[in-house]
């Protein structure tokens, strides 16, 4: 297993303010890493994998997602071994997502763990974190 | 507020030929402005907001899309101040789309103004538009 | 119309393994076509259409698709005359999809041929196909 620095942290379970400067630089970090991702090429496959590995907080073995992939932060995507995305999965990861083995989605999986900002507020850019976990027996 | 040529208001309201060279045209110079703005860098946002600025007819301030975005011609899609959509948004603004102030858009988010073509017809491209207005209080 | 090579016969309608090094070359194969259409520009329309009939099996006359696409092999794919797909199209054709003359699809449809693989099973890449058939009278 692969495990991330521990700044995650601060990100979870609590309101937060997504334009704090740490989270938005992690932010340009991840989406740079994911069009790095989804710009590379099938015969990458190794290259893909190592890059996912950067990406996630922790990864198994036996991981792989189809191109085009979305995600926030990265480093709170938490998959186990055996874990497969195909085409267009977005996982808004405001929250831990913990996803356990054996976990395969279909095409179009969007995992959510953000919840709606209050639109009555001016402070659309705080979040109220709260994460799914997914496991498969 | 910015606003565009008048060019679009040959297609508000009424049964209109999307084959019409002017159209095509139109969507073509869209899809070349929708290009540039979905391979656009992460770290280029400022950029991003600018090409938005002229792919759109109507903009408030404080806007921001994440790419990838599709929309037919942007100069039908109107939006007020404080305007955000999430990854994989979709557009289809063959008749004016009026986006109110302070809408924030989830991830996969899709909006049709065009009505399905008549199957039993053989003028497949008259599209009969209608488009729809969003606004939050 | 536009026929393609045989191979496709080995995948249709029993139980396979995705991982057989000839299925994942064909995959590879058409992954690399999807890439360079999706990367064409909307300039290049003709060209577009002729890197769909070379990636589909079969195709009639009049076909567009607006990228955004995706597919697995491609030779599994059979469409009529006057075929349309809107953006964000996935065609999963682990086993034939056979779609008719006129049919014009939505933006974000998706065609899945492939039933889920058995989640108590180690064998999770062996494929049980039945693909869907589409037509518009």
């Amino acid at each position: 297993m692969h495990q991330k620095t521990e700044n995650r942290k601060k990100i979870t379970g609590t309101l937060y303010d997504s334009c704090d400067p740490e989270l938005v630089a992690d932010c340009v970090c991840a989406r740079e890493r994911v069009c790095t991702f989804n710009s590379s090429l099938v015969t990458e496959r190794e290259r893909r994998i190592v890059l996912l590995k950067e990406l996630f907080g922790t990864t198994g073995d036996r991981i792989y997602i189809e191109p085009t992939f979305h995600c926030n932060y990265g480093y709170n995507i938490h998959v186990g071994d055996h874990f497969y995305a195909n085409f267009d999965c977005v996982i808004l990861d405001c929250a831990p997502v913990v996803i356990g083995h054996h976990c395969l989605h279909a095409s179009g999986v969007h995992i959510y763990s953000r919840s709606p900002a209050n639109p009555h507020s001016s402070h659309f850019w705080f979040i109220n974190p709260s994460g799914p976990s997914l496991s498969k027996g």
